[in-house]
């Protein structure tokens, strides 16, 4: 690493970087997975160079400790944060609203203090909050699977996918820079936006997905096994995926990013009202100019989303 | 193949049976190329012994003739039929039903007529109208992908996929049980169902999650391009899936099944708006209680379907 590669925190030399993740759930876990498993051809092939974890059970320490995914593990956050020139935050929104203040007091100075959640808004307003000596960004990568915890992570999750980072006004181009470079070294894409921006976009594109696949699995689950049971395929299989998320996870992201997500479901709810009554009208035109939109809008996201 | 096994149209003997595909797409074509790829410790490599496909256009059928799905292929739909002893319409519904009646006076007397259709009470009300010389039964396999024509065929598409049978009142049964060993030489498993309880079932698990897939499509696309479509990940894509279905067999089967179609829209609206409501008003007990049974509808979903 050259000088001009330089963006730890004052006083640090970057390739001796400790990272402390909080949480080490699905997200968590793959994140430590990924560093310890550097793409080919990377520069330093274990890089942050210490990785401690705070969980509050013990067992997805252990594993992770077994998996060589971290170097150190606790259940005490202020013993965690207290060595780390950065802290991740991979828990539910709402617990990382809840910590933040304690994590700011105990961090050391000058650290990076970022987060996975799937809401921005709340989170960066919070992070805004911190102690001036801390360094402060909103991240949010976007990949996930809907088995939670430890056992389900993958060093692979965050292979070219989107990390979202949402500086503010406050952070340093050193610590955008260090942000950039975790993502990276994860294999992600880093991607900087607004979070208000952030908010509405996920709204769209993953948080309604959620609801919708919640309503159509209730619509089908509630009525009891029957012939449509059985006959389930592919099609309701991946339609309905997003309802098998983790519970606590949607639940805090839904909360958090109340107004964006009503927005997105009333927006919704217009275009399924219209395709609805093209139907009930049997007007084939109307249909045919309906589903072929739809189709063809999907090539377009597709393509700007690099399936 | 013993005599006790014989299912077969009267007169034939059932190991040089001869079947014409009708529509050489994604669904009739997969077809062909399963029959001529035997599973594994299959008794009869090559059955049916011979088939013949009819398709408007050359290229699919030459295609299938160079990769040995087909042994004969013709555009003209009388001549298809004239010597088959089963005959399977592998097109959009309302062309099946358009096109019945000529076949019905064309095909061999005891020729087992048949259907891959997704809507079912339509096209079986229209196969009791033929001619009483002929055998006539229902099917519609459950598989499927969202690209059609031949070149997407694929001899694995029916692999332990259910592939329901609607036998009529006239359906003799050595016609249901050659039905049933026609589906099984592709690698299915045949499942007999009344035609108005097959139609609920995939209105609810199939054509619903078509038209939540492409109104959610149309919600995101029709805003244009911008952060959303960038950060659309695995979630969306899975979500949104169904959208790219070919709209001409999509616009067949919801039209020639509306009522049970409009029935799971209003379902599923139903939930949609349940879900909307326990968010709106922050009611974070009954948004849980609302998306842990999702949750564990989708468990019990995926059981009975084995996914």
């Amino acid at each position: 690493v050259t000088e001009a590669e330089f963006s730890a925190p004052e006083g640090v030399r970057e390739n001796a970087l400790t990272v402390c993740i909080v949480g080490l759930g699905l997200m968590g876990g793959s994140l430590a997975l990924a560093w310890r498993a550097p793409l080919p051809g990377a520069p330093l092939p274990a890089w942050p160079a210490r990785i401690i974890a705070v969980n509050r059970s013990w067992p997805a320490l252990e594993a992770a400790l077994d998996r060589g995914a971290i170097d150190q593990g606790t259940p005490d956050l202020v013993e965690g944060v207290a060595f780390a020139d950065v802290v991740v935050w991979a828990t539910p929104v709402r617990t990382i609203l809840r910590q933040l203040p304690e994590v700011g007091r105990h961090a050391r100075r000058g650290a990076l203090i970022m987060d996975l959640g799937s809401s921005k808004v709340e989170i960066c307003t919070a992070l805004a909050d911190l102690d001036e000596g801390l360094q402060v960004i909103g991240a949010h990568p976007l990949c996930g699977k809907e088995i939670a915890g430890f056992a389900a992570a993958d060093a692979g999750l965050y292979r070219d996918r989107p990390f979202v980072l949402c500086p503010l006004s406050r952070t340093g181009p050193a610590a955008v820079r260090l942000a950039e470079r975790l993502a990276t070294a994860a294999g992600a894409r880093p991607l900087i936006a607004d979070p208000s921006e952030h908010d509405r976009a996920v709204a769209a594109i993953s948080h309604l997905p959620y609801a919708v696949a919640a309503a159509l699995t209730r619509s089908v689950a509630l009525h009891g096994a029957g012939l449509a049971w059985s006959l389930a395929a592919s099609g309701f299989r991946d339609t309905s995926r997003l309802a098998a998320q983790d519970v606590d996870m949607m639940l805090d992201t839904l909360l958090t990013n109340r107004a964006a997500v009503l927005d997105s479901i009333d927006a919704f709810s217009r275009e399924l009202a219209g395709l609805r009554q093209a139907l009930a009208a049997a007007d084939e035109p109307a249909l045919r100019a309906c589903l072929s939109e739809a189709q063809s809008g999907r090539s377009g996201i597709a393509r700007v989303a690099k399936w």
